[in-house]
């Protein structure tokens, strides 16, 4: 049996990579990260745990690209651009057939942005993946969840609720056939972080989130946080493909409430529409308007034609559901 | 019930301390670090877990405690100065008790160093605890593992075995009265992060690591990584008060490999004694010099007569052992 070292050292240390933020990586008390000159940085810690975050014999592969990507989208959610990140993982057994795959999808991830694996710890214990993360972006320009304003419009990128769908069916609440899985799945178990959108939307959009636990809950720290509230027309919610599909009362939930969507939801000024449609583009990463921020606080779902509607939802909290 | 955000923010949300190394706490998408001016950012992870770590049932304060602990003991090994922390935290329920009295011992440590909650992550799962910190220090002046140079002495700091000695009586291998438990179990459930020891040899030393798996095996790594050997005086060692009055043979083994110390282990220039024990005057830390780095690589033992001695040891691992 592999030793924890040895575990470490094969799958997980690498040379520094050209042009690496990092001045030290794996294998030393700390890692050093360089001098970064008039650029705060921004740190973002996520904990998945087997059974809770994801089905037990979850693929290992996928689960690596996820682990990393929540992270990763919480940076794209701040405007930051990746640095680097640290990776804890708790493991029943030291198995190579499963650290492999788990480590190339994280590290496959982490190449494509740029993000060093800088340090970690490996543990036995249940299966649990902790990830912090780093980024940099210039003083002032983060997207806080506190900068929304009344008038500003309100977005979300790419589609909502298809990760929701294969939930869903993966845990056998309701039916969906094979061709349809196979396209809601990866919605699921490998997320796009919106990285590449996040930094175009610095300077142009005011505050930023990534659904995480589902659009209600997240829009609602902004709110919250903005001492703002919000109209949000449900029919112009963009449902993924497969949901799309899906009679509409499901729609509009798992839309709203779904969690594990992973995109952002920002808001920026109403005058800023073509700057951030010119964002869009820049990233290839579509959005659409959903709503507006308002003084009066609260968030008030109204259809298409304006009328007002009720659902009632509430966000993914780990503790609250059974 | 609490729910996972009310938990959040009523143990660990504080506004953010006077002269905070944070533009931005506990909160939002990420935290910010503000900009370090020409200084390297030191990172260490760990991640402990429920029996593994730290039995069940462990008194969440001193757990609070050593968890932050032995993540500053890696900055501590680097000479970083502590600057802030990230908590990502699995519990079976949102036990406010437990919660209250964990977050307090936590908090007290990292006020005492001026290091700030900056970040966190909460969710149900076995209990485990996964910090990570962030320290600065001068481009430059990191104390690394692959730093020993031949000739150099090699030191720990303040005494040896104590821990591993309370860890034999929790556990039941051995008996040990009352009054001497109540001086070990501190060792093993609080340690004393060796922070300004670590700042006080910038400079002075060349090498250093914190001694968490036992010294052996953290001694190890700065040879392999600094490609020379030592010899090291096993009846210099500094047994822990209790561990000194077990037989001898106990307290070698013990003070080789008992593992949980959190001292440092750290080589300098011979001709820097004068410096280093300044150091350790200056931090109110004692330090012992046990040996020496030498060319040939390998470790021997030695006793007080220069008589080599052989024990057969191994570093604790946590995949390797039951």
């Amino acid at each position: 049996m592999l030793s924890e070292f040895d575990l470490i050292a094969r799958f997980f240390t690498r040379p520094l990579r050209p042009g690496s933020a990092a001045a030290l990586g794996v294998g030393d008390d700390c890692a050093l990260l360089a001098p970064l000159t008039n650029r705060q940085l921004a740190i973002s810690t996520d904990m998945l745990v087997e059974g809770r975050h994801f089905f037990p014999g979850a693929d290992p592969r996928l689960l690596g690209h996820k682990s990393l990507a929540v992270n990763l989208s919480d940076l794209a959610a701040m405007g930051a651009r990746p640095l680097a990140f640290t990776l804890a993982l708790a493991l029943p057994a030291a198995d190579e057939a499963w650290l492999a795959p788990f480590a190339q999808g994280m590290l496959a991830l982490a190449d494509s942005l740029d993000c060093e694996l800088v340090g970690g710890d490996t543990t036995k214990g249940p299966l649990t993946v902790s990830i912090t993360v780093f980024g940099e972006l210039p003083p002032g320009m983060a997207l806080r969840r506190a900068a929304a304003r009344p008038g500003d419009d309100i977005w979300v990128s790419g589609t909502l609720g298809d990760a929701r769908l294969a939930l869903a069916a993966l845990s056998g609440e309701m039916a969906l056939d094979g061709e349809s899985l196979d396209v809601a799945a990866p919605r699921l178990h490998a997320p796009t972080p919106r990285v590449a959108l996040g930094l175009a939307l610095r300077g142009v959009a005011h505050a930023a989130i990534d659904i995480s636990d589902g659009l209600v809950g997240d829009l609602g720290h902004i709110l919250k946080q903005s001492g703002v509230g919000a109209t949000v027309d449900v029919d112009a919610l963009p449902a993924g493909p497969i949901l799309a599909c899906q009679r509409p009362e499901l729609q509009r939930a798992y839309c709203m409430a779904g969690g594990d969507d992973y995109e952002l939801c920002f808001t920026a000024s109403s005058d800023r529409r073509d700057d951030v449609l010119a964002a869009a583009q820049a990233s290839a990463t579509p959005v659409t308007r959903i709503g507006v921020i308002e003084t009066a606080t609260g968030l008030r779902l109204v259809d298409a034609a304006g009328k007002p509607c009720s659902l009632s939802l509430t966000s993914f909290d780990h503790f609250a559901t059974p």
